[in-house]
């Protein structure tokens, strides 16, 4: 088997210590034989900040562009809040997501069905729930320019941000949702504001042109606003949801809450397929941040870091298998009854973040 | 008493048949000398698109401009889905926004006890639930430019908007919010993305200069991807939030569907007093829309915009004892049982549009 690279970048606050979980992952499924995973770390976020003076320095962003997935733990906390703009700890996640191309955005919002009672919804409307919501995430007005403020004198100033969107980058976004919905529900909905923005015409225009190479795919416009209601109201309504890097932003997060799972949900980030040797850039983190309030106490919840991982196993390496296996393994934990404290339940075990990652890893 | 002029914009879909409860509340109010309005109505959206091609005409527009208060119903539906961009029935509500400069829209999401069982969240999470959330409604990607789709050969296609903010457009908007919390529970969240927009750091910059000048306010600054989180996870957290035009629009659609009550939501759109006389333009809408799947059937539900009456008459008229008086007015033929179709609820009474405007003028 040829051995395969990561990347692994802890970043801030609980990044660090729920990455450690992950090398003891590495360290059981290589001692096992089911791979053969040679590893690097690097900083990223604040503490590449305080080490380097930037947010992720020129040589740990070579050995991503070189690493076969990079795995991303969380950055920022409020010890950097003032720094300045550029160098913030999320310009070394932007950066990341652009130099790597990473311009789809795969985020499932799953309801683990031990956990349906944690939703602040009704439990019959997120029990079973699964949506995967595409968002965009090179372009948009994350990336946009001009991208400034401008000194207009009298103590006036003008701040400027631009949504860019080229057909080719809608394209796309389009069909990666369009191919994971054919392995799944069949259905896309895709989600902009074209009542209000010309973005949102060409997406709409874009996004249907390409729906026609897909005739099984039961393909839904839905306003940007209209989904954030519709996925309050009945979110098991939905089964891909395709959106601009903004929209994508906001919606998804809206979503992992809807699951009750928040702290347990993974999210990839993929590149296009080199012509060549058909691979893909890519990085993996969990959705929830850095939560600087609870970090260095070994109490973090490492499990949306777990599945992140399962789904590089999945994207990256093609071990469809093993991804499931450790799926599963989350899920068995779950259900007999161990619990982090961010998801404790009264009957349930309370457990660190090493005791949870060594059950996961028990249990494979 | 002198004469108070309302300028009526039923629109399309439901639009007319809620307005028409406004008649009989207005016919009801000057009936018994409680107010002395005087009234047109005219056209906007789709309508006006068939009468005139243009979503409102320039006759309208000036007596949009010209009244005391603007009340608007809804507009568009699928008759008008391939009209041209510059008409759309969008453009007449984007119009009357900017030219009469209605830069404050403040929409309370608020949950009726008779309807706390209709949410989607847990009842305690929502019961007694009062946010306000102020929209900036002239500025940001609503309206910046450039604002176009340029051809660039060979298919592709580029598409822009441009997001911009001046000081002086966030300092307003915050000191209404601010205004506002002061007369409630005196805190405000203030909504960006200064993690990745210019905008958003000019944003908070202006909302925390501002908050200076009201010491007694609670001011909290959260990114607007965990607003949304937040909405759902725990609403009542939030007393008022101030946020930018785009993100306005997706969090107060998801706040107000949180409440269960988003059929019986209303907004008011506020300009500047006018430095002579003090009077602000204003125009009163629900913030549903137009719903054209149930449209001319009689059944839509007039509490919206009836509530949305009653922000005219506290903010547009100073008359506050007559607003709350018809906010009672809904409250109890909630608590009598009467319901339309959108809301009813077992061992309820189902009433037609009609119905429920006459039950609600009954009760004054
Ligand atoms: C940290 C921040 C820059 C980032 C984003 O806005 O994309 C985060 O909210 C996310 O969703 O991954
Ligand atoms: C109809 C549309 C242009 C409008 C908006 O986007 O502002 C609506 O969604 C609203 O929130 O009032």
């Amino acid at each position: 088997m040829a051995s395969n690279t990561l990347f692994l970048l802890p970043g801030d606050g609980i990044g660090t210590e729920i990455m450690a979980e992950v090398e003891k992952l590495i360290a059981h499924l290589n001692g096992t034989g089911a791979t053969d995973f040679s590893y690097e770390s690097g900083l990223v976020g604040g503490c590449a900040y305080d080490a380097h003076g930037v947010a992720i320095s020129e040589a740990d962003m070579e050995k991503a562009l070189a690493a076969d997935a990079v795995i991303f733990g969380a950055v920022g906390g409020p010890k950097w809040d003032d720094v300045p703009y550029d160098v913030r700890p999320e310009a070394g996640l932007l950066r990341l997501r652009k130099d790597l191309g990473l311009f789809a955005n795969l985020r499932p919002a799953i309801c683990y069905s031990a956990l349906a009672d944690a939703s602040s919804l009704k439990k019959e409307l997120v029990e079973g729930l699964d949506i995967l919501i595409v968002r965009e995430l090179t372009g948009g007005v994350y990336f946009g320019e001009p991208k400034e403020i401008t000194d207009l004198g009298n103590g006036q100033k003008r701040a400027i941000d631009t949504q860019v969107y080229e057909s080719y980058e809608i394209d796309r976004i389009a069909r990666v949702a369009f191919d994971l919905a054919m392995t799944r529900g069949k259905k896309v909905h895709s989600a902009d504001k074209k009542n209000v923005m010309k973005s949102g015409v060409l997406w709409d225009e874009v996004v249907k042109q390409a729906g026609k190479d897909y005739p099984q795919i039961d393909l839904h416009h839905i306003l940007a606003d209209n989904a954030a209601m519709q996925l309050v109201r009945n979110p098991k309504q939905f089964d891909v949801m395709v959106t601009d890097n903004l929209f994508g932003d906001i919606l998804s997060d809206a979503a992992a809450m809807l699951t009750g799972s928040l702290g347990m949900l993974p999210s990839a980030s993929l590149g296009a397929p080199d012509p060549a040797t058909g691979k893909r850039k890519a990085l993996y983190e969990p959705v929830h941040g850095s939560a600087p309030d609870i970090a260095g106490q070994g109490i973090a919840n490492p499990i949306a870091m777990f599945a992140s991982f399962a789904m590089a196993l999945r994207y990256s390496f093609g071990m469809v298998d093993l991804a499931t296996k450790l799926e599963t393994a989350i899920s068995d934990v779950l259900e007999d009854g161990l619990r982090t404290g961010d998801i404790m339940q009264t009957g349930c075990r309370k457990v660190t973040t090493g005791e949870m990652g060594d059950a996961i890893i028990a249990k494979l």
